[in-house]
C-alpha cells in the first residue's frame, strides 16, 4: 500500500486528488490548517496533521511524525497555494512577499525533508503546481506577484531535479491554466466554462505522474491548460 | 474505433507502438518503405501504406489515400528517424542535411497535410520523437548533425501548437535517452541496460497522449529518461 | 548630463561602476546602508541616500526625493545581492527567505517604483545582477537558496519588460560567473584568477547598456562568464 | 589589423556592415555570388570571394584561400539570408528546404571551417543573424518555414559554444525584428517605420560584439527589436 502526503487538500483540487488517490489504494495524509479540518466528507480515511505550512519548524515535525508513522512516503502532492491579480502597479512589495509566502515557502518547507527522506529511502515523487502564468510574461504581467511566486516552483522543481538525478527521486510541475472552481465561475461569470480545466482532470495527471507507468519520466512539466 | 497512423512502424519503438495501439482497439496504418513490410509478426491487422517519406508529393498522396479510405485520423505517431554520432569535425554539411531528411523532413511531409486534416476533423494528436541531445547543448555537441536535426522537430511542435491553439489538435513530443535495442546493446556492451528506457515505456506514453485522460493537455514534451 | 541610480554601490561592482558611470559624466546618486558611508573615495562627486532597502517604505521614499531633486532617472543599477552556498541540505527556509531578501527584495524595492517613474518620464534603463547559477542547474543545485533568489531576478526583468513594452522603459540582465573580488580570490586561492570576470568588464557593458546605442535592444541578458 | 569576414555583405545589413567594419580598421573579405560584385561603392577596400555558400565544397576552398592569404582570422559575420511569410497553409515541404538552404545551410557552411580554424588560432569570433520569429510561436506561425530555419541558427550557436567553451571561440546571435530596409517599407507602406531597426544598429551590436569589450561576453544573443 502506498503512501501519499496532501497539502492544501481542502481546495478544490486538493479535493479531487484525495479522493483519487484513495480510489487508487493509497493512504491519504493530508495537512490542514491549525484548528481547521478538511471540510468535506471523504470516500475513505484520510489521516490528518495540523501544521501552518509557513513555519518550517512546524511542518519538519509534522513531516518527521508522518515518517515514523508510516514509514516510506511515495508520494507527496504540494497543492497550497493563493492568487492575487494585477500588475506592477498593484504588486507592492508586501503583496509579492505575501504571494511568496504561500505559493512558495508552504511548498519548499514541506518538499525539503520530503525530499531527503524520499533519497534515503530510494526514491519518490514530488509533484508541485505551477502557473501558467510564470510560464508566459504577457499573462504574468497582469498577475505580477502571483507570477513571480509561481516561477520559484518551476526553479525549484529544477533544481530538485539536478539534485536527485543519481536517485529516483523526482520533481514534477503540472501546469493549470483557469481550474473549474466555483470561486472561477463567481469571479468571470461570463466565461466559458468548458474551456477551463477541472480539478478531476488535473487529479488523474497528479495520480499518472505519481503511478509506476511514469517510473521513466523525468523533469516533468505538464502544461493542463484545456482551451482556456 | 480510432485509427492512428504510424510511421517508422518496422522500428523498435515503432514495433511496440502498433503492438500498445493495437491492444487500445485502434485501426492501425503503418507507412512502409516501398518494397519492403513491417518486417515482423503482429497481434492484429495492420494497414500498410508504402512511401517514401523524404518525397512530399508521395507522402501527401498516401495521406490522402487513408484519410479517403478511414475518415478520421485520430492520431499520427512519426517515429522514423536515425542517429548520426560526432562532433563539429564530424557533422559535414552533407550530414546534417541528411540527419535533417531523415528525423525532419519525414515527420514533416507527414505531419503537415495530417495536421491541416485534423484541424478540419476538429481534433487529433501528433506525437513527434525528440532527442534529449537536442535539448542539451554539453550532450548535443557530440552528436552535432543529429541534434541540429532534432531541435527541429521541438521547434515544430512549438509552431504547430500555436497554429492549433484554437482547435483540439495537439503536437507532443517524447523525448527519449536511449533506448533499450538491440543495437543499442551492441554498440554499448557494456553500458547499464537497466538504466536505459524500454521501447515499451515509451509507447505506453505515447498512448496516454493519445487517450481521453489528456483532453486537457497542451504543448506536451515528455522526457522519458530512465536513469541513462 | 545623465542620472544614474546605484544600489550596492559600496560592494566591488558597485565601485567600479560608479568610477565608470562618472567617468561617463552622469550624475551618480548611490544608496548606503544608514549610518554607512560608500566607503571609498570617488573620482567625482557622488550624491548618497540612506536607505534599507529591504524596508519598502524607506524605499519609496528615498526614490520619491531622488525623483524631487534630479527630475529624470536615466538609469538605475541594482547591484546590491549576497551569496551561501550550499544545497538542499544546508538550505533550509530561512537561508532562502534571507536570500529571496537580499537578492531579489531589495532589487524589487527600487526597481518597480523607478519604473513607474521611467514609464511617466517615457524611457529608461534598469540593470540587475543575475547569476549563472540561477541559469544551470546543475550549478545552480551547489547554491541552492542563491539560485532560487536569483531566478526571480530573471523573472522580474521578463515581467517588467512585457509591462513597458510600448515604452522604452527596459530592463536588463548581467549575468556573471565568478567576479575577480578579493573576497573570492582568498575563498578560492587555488583557482585560476585569470578564468574570472573582472568587475571593469561588467561595469563597461553595464554602460553600453545605459547608453543610447542600445536604443533598441529589448530584453536584453548579457552572459559575462569569462572561462570561469 | 584585424580581419573579419563577412557572408551576405551585399544586402542592406551587409553593407553597413562592411562600412562599420571598414571604418573600425578591419581588413574586410566579403563572400559575393559568382560573376557579381558587392554592388555598392565601399569607403575602403573591400577583398571579394566569388562562392556559392550553398556548395560545401565550394565554400570549404574559400576558407581556405581567405585563411591561407590573411592568417588570422578574428570575426565572421554571417549576414546570408531570406524570407518567406506565410503558415503552414504556405510552408510546403520545398519551401521549408529553401528557407534551410538559405538561411541555415549558407552560414553553416562557413561557420563550421571558420570555427575550427579559430579553434587553432586560439579564439575568435562568429556572428550569426537570428529572428525573433523563431523565438516567439505565436510571430513564428505565420511565418513558419522561415522561422523553422531560423531556428537552426540559434540551436547551432548553442552547438558551437558549447564546443568552444575552453577556447575563446564564441558565437553569437543578433536578432532583428524588422529591419528598416527600402525592401521592408516598400512592402508595409503603412507600417511605423521609426519603430524598425536601422541597419546601422545592428552593425554597430556586431561590432560591439567583435571588440575586444566583451572578451568576457559568452552565449550571447541580442535581441534588437526597437518598438517593432
Amino acid at each position: 500500500m502506498k503512501t501519499v502526503l496532501i497539502t492544501g487538500a481542502s481546495g478544490n483540487l486538493g479535493k479531487a486528488s484525495v479522493e483519487r488517490f484513495l480510489a487508487d489504494g493509497y493512504t491519504v495524509l493530508a495537512t490542514v490548517t491549525p484548528g481547521k479540518t478538511l471540510g468535506f466528507e471523504t470516500s475513505g480515511k484520510v489521516l490528518t496533521y495540523e501544521a501552518d505550512l509557513t513555519d518550517e519548524q512546524a511542518v519538519e515535525t509534522v513531516v518527521a511524525k508522518a515518517i515514523a508513522t508510516h514509514g516510506t512516503l511515495d508520494a507527496a502532492l504540494l497543492l497550497v497555494g493563493g492568487y492575487a491579480g494585477g500588475g506592477l502597479a498593484e504588486a507592492d512589495g508586501k503583496t509579492v512577499k505575501k504571494m511568496i509566502a504561500l505559493n512558495f515557502e508552504t511548498a519548499y518547507n514541506v518538499a525539503r525533508p520530503v525530499f531527503q527522506h524520499m533519497q534515503k529511502q530510494g526514491g519518490g515523487r514530488i509533484v508541485f503546481v505551477g502557473a501558467r502564468t510564470a510560464l508566459k510574461a504577457s499573462d504574468g504581467k497582469k498577475s505580477l506577484a502571483y507570477a513571480l511566486s509561481k516561477s520559484l516552483i518551476f526553479k525549484l522543481a529544477e533544481l530538485l531535479n539536478a539534485t536527485g538525478n543519481a536517485s529516483n527521486v523526482t520533481a514534477s510541475v503540472v501546469v493549470p491554466s483557469t481550474i473549474d472552481t466555483p470561486t472561477n465561475r463567481e469571479a468571470m461569470p461570463n466565461a466559458d466554462f468548458t474551456a477551463w480545466v477541472a480539478p478531476d482532470a488535473i487529479a488523474d495527471a497528479i495520480a499518472h505522474i505519481c503511478s509506476a507507468k511514469t517510473n521513466d519520466w523525468r523533469e516533468t512539466v505538464l502544461k493542463i491548460y484545456g482551451r482556456a
